[in-house]
């Protein structure tokens, strides 16, 4: 690809990313879009429908009002894990600035004049007399490059510890600020061995016996198709009794059992609820039994303080590691119900299962990969095949078009079918919390990404690109280590670049634009068919660009359904130190590739510098990422303790956790079906703080129609509502939500 | 090699062994050499010193003693970690007699008339005819072979669960059963932050604040250069009090302080003791301020229940995880003293500086082994070069030793250097329990051994296998193919047998009898130089006498000094399903190299259930050897509540760990050193445990002469005693020990 190529690309972006971003600014201001790109403020704010010459005119607005949100604005709209993305894109702005002034003000031209050539003219040169391809043989030159390095290493490592410890005070701040994370006072317990009548009651037993002072309660699991079933049942039966009876009863139908009708499963419901009902006890106790045997081996215990649940959450219990498995619970809505039901001891099967399918989808996209690859080596192929010569001396545009843009939106194309696979495998892999999916699928495609974009198609690409010597096998080492510095300003800017944003993607969910996505695509096209270091710039303004988006996208749009509190940022600083590594050894073989010993040895010590600087964070940072530490909880439970909340967040706890969402209130009947359900719910409350423990029936009483894979979001009104007639501020409450079209990619 | 060779190496080894059992059954009989034979006995049974013939005629006596030795009696004298040892030894028994009955039933007849060619005499035959190597390209013979394998397999899996279930009931009853074990109330607080006053007020405050309810007392940790200061002074000044006032003050020194001496260091060293002493505070107040400027950022917190001391050693206790590092403390005698003193900051460095030490080791190993492996080749050599053909043509007796028998020996003459290097490297790494510093060193031997003798020897050999061919690179894999097969008998058996008998060298540390490390060498010999599945046998063999041999080393000479519980099994495991996939990955090489395609995808099915076993046993087992349930900690606690034997291990508590151990008793003057030890330390326990945390002065009593590093022998044997005068069943008492040259490897 020569410069000519480049710049057709770059004018084709930007087109198009100048057109979209008009578009959106007018289609953002139609009020029948409000829903798509105002999810977020859709509660707040009711929009008012006014008809104008402005709607139709794009302006520049919304960039004005995303670059002044405040950071604390953003930690209240889209909470930590927000900040923490924004901190990446912060940190991949702040290198690349020093990388860019660096590297164009002292490599570049080195690179330019590294071989004493006729230079042609600009337009036409070959872009790869920018790279350090163009430096000769044991050139003393190296050593500047070498210093670079170095410059952009340690640059690096300030600033990731600057950001980790930032990140960590925030996180701490994040556990002590927020008093009414329920999660805190719960584990998750699985694989409860049977004993004595039920589940329920060998939860009951051990924790009696073994941390009497400290359990508050529990709240058993259920399978989901018994839950399927009943809820049916129930509605069926409010649905019969509606019809005749509704203005007996009227809309507060507490006690709508006994309103006349006698159908059999609903006079179970009723009954297994209503001890003081004068029918007979033997149908009680037979529904009790069905109960029962639905119940999975899996129970949430509450604890009467947040230390109490950390301990156990984190200690070995029974002398078999496979019995009474602990975990800290994750919050409420977070909590993914049908993954809590499956045996933990097929858990590992599975776990291997969805790896082993991980590794065959990796292996099975090379051929994606490889087609890719033989549209960037066009130009070689061209010096081999007539007809693709003949079709590239008729239309140089096209042909500057195919070589520069295409191969990475084909690629794109593919790609993007990556993540929601990964969600799958991921779900099913079973974790216990949708935060916990995420970030399982999150790992997967960031390898699978490394994987293929870069070990692929090093090997594909510098196959093609030496068509001609394929013959003898024996040169295979010397080509890579050609292959890899000329391929390597790809790679870079790919594992940068689309390593943030497939993490970007999988953070924030961001199915919802198709806009948006093209937006990236563009961009991606940009970084992904430059070289080096001549993208940094534009590197610099897709980053710029993406922060602008992002901020927007945070304070309009996407809607935060759970906070794992910013437990992403790991694995962007495995990212990053892998990132670094890579560029390190690619520049390791370029050295030794060109016969610079010394500034090989130098760039090794480098490595062992970035390994020490990686062990050190991992110390020092990541514990604070797996729990929370004592000394933060013990202080919070005093200070609860002190202000006598202890006891409302207590009563909280009981009726938070509710495997039985209830639909959206669309209808005048779900209105009702909930009012019944608000009722049931706070009348059960109030039952369940008396008694020591949960009866496994007070757990159905809030199945009103959807099962547990739906999103939480109504009941997390529910509890919203409960929490606010006590304390507003106090409240696990979250805004109304919007439905997105994020459920796409749920699994279920 | 051909089989001649073979019986060549196998007569002298037998030879050997015959003659070394033969002198070691007289030598034990001579009472000179009693403290090199029975030093486990040693201080139970007082040698009769009779003379006789008998004692010059070899006997077979202590065989049968060995063998008849029970496993209850093996426990109560090696320890759970001689049990464990015998287990894997008794694992390979069993594996490899269903190994060999299949293979030499099954598979060497089908090997040796697997190609039609005509045989030699079987005296000259060449050993290869019995291998897979015979085998002809695509034969359908290899289905055989795949499922020998699957048998082999899946017979290992049953044994291997079965054992792991067996040893860790067993773990989980030498928990139970050892209600003495002080490090389970223990725990060890590293990187303490300096507040108030000094460190040890830093513990106070926090543990005082945080864990009011179960903190008992804690130790503070002393640089070890003061402490040999210290207690330089108190034997000085002790000998100067002692020449002149001996009759006044008489044995009885406790108050030798005030026996009309005031030398300084001394005085101060009393002063510290004695409150009731009316001297000056001043100089008090300055001791305690000198002490406290050479406390250690490190301490030893003793708790009242097991489970409050569990509960604190796995909290995450600061929200900055590089301060307040909490782990469970070893029982007294394993504690590693000076590395208690490293500055936690620093441990990370010492790790990587440790591991790169060890990669280096490896990678400078590579020339011994490269010219054990000419050697080996030696057949081939002779070919190429004409004086190794007329050396080899002139003596066939002393080529067949050569190639039989020497490789092996100088292999093992090298790795004889290993074990101390990487004992002193694991010393380095930093580890607060002397067991710790075992384990990391066996894991490094283990990794040592298996890298250099199987990957370098593949590497190695197969380049000098086929020197002719070396000049064309292109053929390296199928030549790789070719050469793994090969090589393969020689690696499994290192593996197998150098793996187990290095473990066991880490476990049992038999630097003491050179009869014995003869003995192994010869063993050794033997399975290093034959060729599968002939060599089943020859291993039986091996592993029958390893089994007696070390139960009378068990029984008789070893002196277990402290016992982990088993943690040497989870390392077993790992390696044991280690030789399990090298042998699967072999097999595979093979049958991908013959183009038996079937065969081949059956064995990768096998590779992936052996990795699933490996999963599921790591989730069954291994946390029982990372720390003890709650459950058994908890019912624990409560039986010693019941039977009020918890107030009694309190005050042990407060004095079963000491930095400053005491030399062995040999002369009188130590007798009496050791006395006036063992009055103070019984005065300053009933001091400790009516203050609430223990005074930094008080650590210091026990100070006689020796530091930390050397042996604990006799620090045991006050403790003994004063536990003995209790309940002799209650004590940690071990018998008085024997000084073997096990010191050798320690370091310092």
């Amino acid at each position: 690809m020569n410069l000519s190529a480049l710049l057709t690309s770059a004018g084709i972006n930007i087109a198009l990313c100048l057109v979209l971003s008009s578009l959106y600014s007018i289609l953002r201001k139609q009020p029948s879009n409000t829903s798509v790109y105002f999810g977020q403020r859709l509660s707040q704010v009711q929009s008012k429908d006014q008809f104008g010459l402005d709607r139709f005119v794009p302006s520049a607005g919304w960039i004005v009002k995303a670059w002044e949100t405040t950071e604390e604005d953003l930690l209240t709209v889209g909470g930590l894990d927000a900040i923490v993305f924004f901190r990446i894109v912060v940190f991949c702005i702040r290198l690349f600035s020093v990388a860019g002034v660096l590297c164009i003000c002292v490599v570049l031209p080195l690179n330019y004049f590294g071989q004493p050539v006729h230079h042609k003219k600009l337009r036409t040169e070959s872009l790869e007399v920018f790279t350090i391809g163009n430096i000769q043989q044991g050139s003393n030159l190296l050593w500047v490059h070498c210093l670079v390095l170095y410059c952009i290493t340690f640059c690096s490592f300030a600033l990731l510890y600057i950001e980790s410890k930032s990140i960590a005070k925030k996180r701490i701040a994040y556990i002590t600020n927020n008093h009414q994370k329920l999660g805190l006072f719960t584990i998750v317990v699985r694989a409860i061995p049977f004993s004595g009548d039920s589940y329920s009651d060998s939860v009951t037993n051990f924790f009696t016996n073994y941390y009497s002072s400290s359990y508050l309660s529990h709240q058993m699991v259920y399978l989901p198709g018994t839950v399927r079933k009943l809820v049916k049942d129930a509605e069926y039966m409010y649905n019969m009794l509606k019809a005749p009876d509704m203005s007996q009863c009227g809309p507060s139908m507490v006690r709508c059992g006994l309103c006349g009708v006698s159908e059999k499963p609903f006079r179970i419901l009723s009954k297994g609820l209503y001890s003081d009902d004068d029918d007979d006890d033997d149908d009680r106790r037979a529904f009790a039994e069905d109960l029962r045997e639905e119940e999975c081996a899996a129970a949430l215990v509450f604890f009467r303080t947040r230390y109490a649940a950390l301990v156990a959450a984190q200690t070995l219990q029974s002398p078999n590691p496979m019995h009474w498995v602990t975990n800290m619970a994750p919050e409420p809505p977070d909590v993914f119900w049908t993954n809590l039901c499956v045996p933990y001891k097929l858990l590992w099967v599975r776990k291997i299962g969805t790896h082993l399918a991980a590794i065959a989808l990796m292996i099975f996209f090379f051929a994606p990969v490889s087609i890719v690859q033989s549209l960037v080596h066009l130009e070689r192929l061209k010096e081999k095949f007539a007809f693709v010569r003949r079709l590239s001396n008729k239309r140089n545009f096209i042909f500057d078009m195919v070589t520069g843009y295409l191969p990475s939106v084909m690629l794109m194309l593919f790609l993007y079918a990556v993540p929601p696979i990964m969600s799958t495998l991921a779900a099913v892999e079973g974790p216990i919390a949708r935060s916990g999916r995420k970030i399982s699928a999150c790992h997967k495609v960031l390898f699978f990404i490394i994987w293929n974009v870069f070990f692929s198609n090093i090997l594909s690409g510098s196959v093609l690109e030496s068509i001609d010597r394929i013959s003898s096998l024996e040169d295979i080492p010397s080509q890579l280590a050609n292959g890899v510095p000329s391929m390597a300003v790809f790679f870079m800017t790919y594992v940068l670049t689309s390593g943030w944003t497939g993490l970007a993607s999988e953070l924030m969910q961001p199915f919802v634009l198709l806009c948006h996505w093209l937006d990236r695509i563009v961009f991606r096209g940009f970084t992904a068919s430059v070289t080096a270091p001549l993208m940094l710039p534009f590197l610099m303004v897709y980053f710029l660009l993406a922060y602008i988006v992002y901020r927007n996208q945070f304070i309009n749009v996407y809607i935060t359904k759970y906070d794992t509190g910013g437990l992403y940022w790991p694995i962007a600083h495995n990212a990053i130190i892998f990132s670094l590594l890579l560029t390190q050894t690619i520049v390791l073989g370029v050295f030794t590739h060109k016969n610079a010993d010394c500034s090989s040895s130098f760039t090794i010590a480098l490595i062992i510098c970035t390994l020490l600087f990686h062990y050190y964070c991992r110390q020092r940072f990541f514990p604070l990422f797996q729990s929370p530490s004592a000394q933060v909880v013990m202080e919070m439970d005093r200070q609860d303790e002190h202000s006598g909340k202890l006891t409302e967040i207590h009563k909280m706890l009981l009726s938070a956790y509710c495997q039985f969402q209830s639909s959206s209130p669309n209808s005048a009947h779900d209105r009702e079906l909930q009012e019944l359900n608000d009722h049931l719910r706070s009348k059960f409350c109030s039952l369940k703080s008396n008694s020591h423990h949960n009866s496994p029936i007070s757990a159905h009483i809030d199945q009103v129609k959807n099962e547990d894979d739906h999103e939480p979001q109504d009941a997390d009104d529910i509890i919203s509502v409960m929490g606010s007639n006590k304390s507003p501020q106090n409240s696990v409450a979250e805004p109304p939500r919007f439905q997105t079209e994020d459920s796409i990619i749920e699994l279920h």
